[in-house]
């Protein structure tokens, strides 16, 4: 049933945003282990969900598996909804639960921010495709690792000059927090959707199926 | 034979509490690997013993898994002995592997901690039930490295609100070495099996079969 | 087709040269945690290409494959000038992205450098060779993770004697970027060129098939 | 033949006493991520060397694998030889790389070290078993990963009391490095040796096959 799906993205993105804002906001926050907690979260959940709704658990990644015909059209809008939902829901529970911490805004230099967030949601696209949609790949017991392995090196290489976000829903609860000023997510949005359409190209140009 | 399987549950809580002990006390801790000593032990001795017992060696996911119907009714409250068996024995050895060392009680936040348990306790329940026990997920090799990786990731994200237990077998390890108070410990076991409890009823809401 | 192959395999060394420098040059660099940066984005870009084009990435690689019998004699000039021309157009984007930050170049003392490299792309592609050639491990599930791993220890364990390079793609991409003295950089390739062919030997002598 | 696996079964240990070495004396050692560097060697060895070998790596492996009638008798004297010529070779050249590295020995409290070494052995020995040797695991994908573990998860819980060994064959290379007295290493042998023949006896009376 398709209610199923998308009451699973909401758990899983409720959980990876809940991962970022516990991990990253301090006090309590895991320091240097940030985005190990947040890919640990990730992949867990991969391979928790992705038998019932492919787990993308982000709006980029269901544009990319849209794009290359895995996720039906009618499908794409209520899993970009239910995904906001479960990130917007985590983004608040976070704020409870670090008890009303005062979260200073953090700015991005907007082209270095653009095309970190391309370059990153681009590879998070193009092994989501390969690992989990490519029939060579079928049936394999890596996608989980390899997909959350994308977010923790762009984590590692492209946090100083994005966050490293790689995720619409995301960006939404670091608008809500705070943690960014609205109008400068608007690059992290473009380069996220950019970087996804742009793998998604590159993977029906090279892998014939 | 049920006999080997309880053993196996044993076998296995004694080593994650042992890593827990050994991990977290000072002196001779392992600072800020401390979580990964921890999820790195669960996730060897799951695939040590997952053949034989089901590998739970925490009595929420063994509560998770009965409600799920994979674990018989009267294999839960032997399992569940046996793990506290095996947890208690590990928490008289890491005291005397530690040398008398003084274990200042810590305390919680009640709501908070109580909170944190059910979140993650709730993602380790939702986790195992997908990844060891749905049809879908068959003779999958990724089962241990999902299910330790919820226990990392929820010892970094709510670790500083509720000690990031998850396991009720590790409550009472908490409690022997004097850690937490025994009346603090209340939230944290509430919370334990309320998340493994609602994971179970999300499992059969969510997956078919 | 042939020039899928060939893009896959500078798509993939981009994004391994990216990391390398994103996650080690600062400011804003990875610190610790550099080396986990760089291996989880090997590991990610080997499950995305392998059923592509074998997910090379690194001439040595392709010169001990090509030893063996599994990339055509033909394949093995296109796949290392594709690797080079990934590696050399990450090497510009991360100089933009890091904006115009001064390196400082590095020297190592050449016999431990060549040795260090020799050793560890020995281990590399021993590991390469059997993990993703042999047929006794074929259609395993942990190909990617093991070669990661490998570099990962390489870089931890030689990276103060030579850099943990074991790739002459990144060998380049330290040249362009100054990050060592080109004339200082042949001890590296050439351990890593021996390191490779000694392996191939070794897989020949020791696994029939 | 024999001697092909008497060769890998050299060719592993000398990278693991390879990597223990590098990453743990100083100076150019890896700090806190000793035990990773030395975790990903040993997993990434066991993947490349498993289908020649069966990827033993240490004598008392060898030992538990021989009780449990997965090694021949006549194979495991040259196992344990090739072993511990693999360790010699590994130790000699960490000592070459380092220049001449003054090593200060180190002492540990007898009876907790035999401990640690024995908890951990048997740990080591019982997640073999059951990964590598019995039939309900065949052909999964995890072995690497859940040994190599547990060496991560005894190095951070143990390594302060007992040096986290778990190894005659490493044993072997901390006498010649001097980084432990050699009559100091009695306890460790005796720890390894038992745990080890412990772990195969437990796992002849858990899984029936």
């Amino acid at each position: 049933m398709a209610a199923n799906k998308y009451a699973v993205e909401s758990i899983g993105t409720f959980f990876l945003v809940t991962a970022i804002g516990m991990s990253t906001i301090d006090p309590g926050g895991a320091g240097a282990f940030a985005p190990v907690a947040i890919a640990a979260t990730l992949i867990a959940m991969i391979y928790a969900g992705g038998h019932i709704s492919g787990a993308h658990y982000n709006p980029a990644v269901t544009a990319a598996v849209t794009i290359r015909g895995k996720c039906f059209v009618a499908d794409a809008i209520p899993y970009i909804v239910a995904q906001c939902v479960g990130a917007a829901a985590a983004a608040f529970l976070v704020l409870f639960l670090k008890g009303g911490v005062k979260i200073e805004p953090k700015t991005f230099v907007p082209i270095p921010a653009l095309v970190g967030e391309a370059l990153f949601t681009f590879a998070l696209a193009f092994v989501v495709l390969n690992v989990a949609t490519a029939k060579a790949n079928a049936n394999n017991s890596h996608y989980g690792v390899a997909i959350g392995l994308v977010v923790l090196a762009g984590a590692l290489c492209v946090g100083p000059i994005s966050g490293g976000v790689f995720n619409p829903a995301v960006t939404l609860a670091l608008g809500l927090w705070g943690a960014v000023h609205w109008p400068d997510l608007g690059p992290h949005l473009f380069g996220q959707f950019a970087g996804a359409v742009l793998a998604a190209i590159a993977f029906k140009i090279f892998v014939k199926e």
